[in-house]
């Protein structure tokens, strides 16, 4: 068994973002000269989340629309009270919304290859930037 | 490390519908020998998801009825107004959802069977059908 | 390949309740000797879930009240209906919320250690407690 890690650097622009990561992800799978095994994603932010879904930035506004429509930006947290003042700590919404969508993926490969459908594309989901942002990426196989 | 892959055949019949796939599930992991080690259950989809949970249809109902009440199918999605007049995408619901569920589940084996409890079954997720689905499995241990 | 597996105990004392086990864990991976690899972190229950997200008891209030405003404890649902006059089984809203967080999570190790972000705990949620719980670990690596 061999494990190869790698870290991506995301830059995001604004308070919630989509960004598609998959060809960062597939130049470090190749680095990693495993042909079966898998990928974990793995992103050490608990504002931040990744998904898997179509490269559709109407659809990535659709998402981003849902998520604060379901978990409000503003709605009297007990977090955003608690670190009133402190403008980086307004975030409850983003801290929930991780927790629904969770701060890991993993991929199988096939022949090198991730086993991603015709429409699904690795995305990095901000909620509450703008931030510099990490994704940690490890590949275990043979 | 041995890795065994097997794809999974699923033929949903509705729009929104639940099945049951843990004995489809099981059979592969026999067939692959391994003991000691995981399964990944990868669904190449971005309008279904899987899931853990009951095998009660009732709360099957329960839950696909939480999913269109939280994101309804019909909302003037951007992605839907994009793809007007294309039935097959009139389905942003389902993309969000995915985004919610996420694409994989990771279940440890111990001594060949995995480790579900009393309760636990696992449940493909239409969200957009019907439609012919497949579910990638890999079986990685020894 | 080495794989070691644990199993923590967790009490719960609340109906809805957030605890938060990362130093369980860790334990759980010193005694592994496992340096480079993974751990996967599964709850075979369907009515908790484990999230990744921050220390803070006020958020962790914030995160179960939109919980239950999504998914309301007391909604006319089906399986509620169905085991009616059965006190432990009115927890629709408990299956319904752990299909949406997961049942699991894979976090990669290096040099033996978690790579938890500087705010990332990992945290059990009980969504019907009080009860007692398990979560079952699986360290792989070598």
């Amino acid at each position: 068994m061999e494990v190869y890690r790698d870290e991506l650097s995301v830059r995001t622009s604004k308070r919630l973002e989509i960004l598609d990561i998959t060809d960062q992800v597939k130049e470090s799978i190749s680095r990693s000269g495993i042909l079966e095994g898998f990928v974990i994603l793995w992103e050490p932010h608990t504002t931040a989340t990744i998904a898997v879904n179509e490269g559709d930035p109407e659809l990535w506004q659709d998402i981003l629309d849902t998520f604060t429509r379901l978990v409000p930006i503003d709605r009297g947290y007990r977090h955003n009270a608690k670190y009133r003042g402190i403008p980086g700590e307004q975030n409850a919404h983003a801290h929930i919304l991780n927790c629904l969508c969770g701060p890991s993926i993993s991929i199988p490969l096939v022949e090198g290859r991730l086993t991603l459908g015709t429409w699904q594309r690795i995305l990095f989901i901000e909620l509450d930037g703008p931030r510099s942002r990490r994704v940690f990426l490890q590949v275990v196989g043979e």
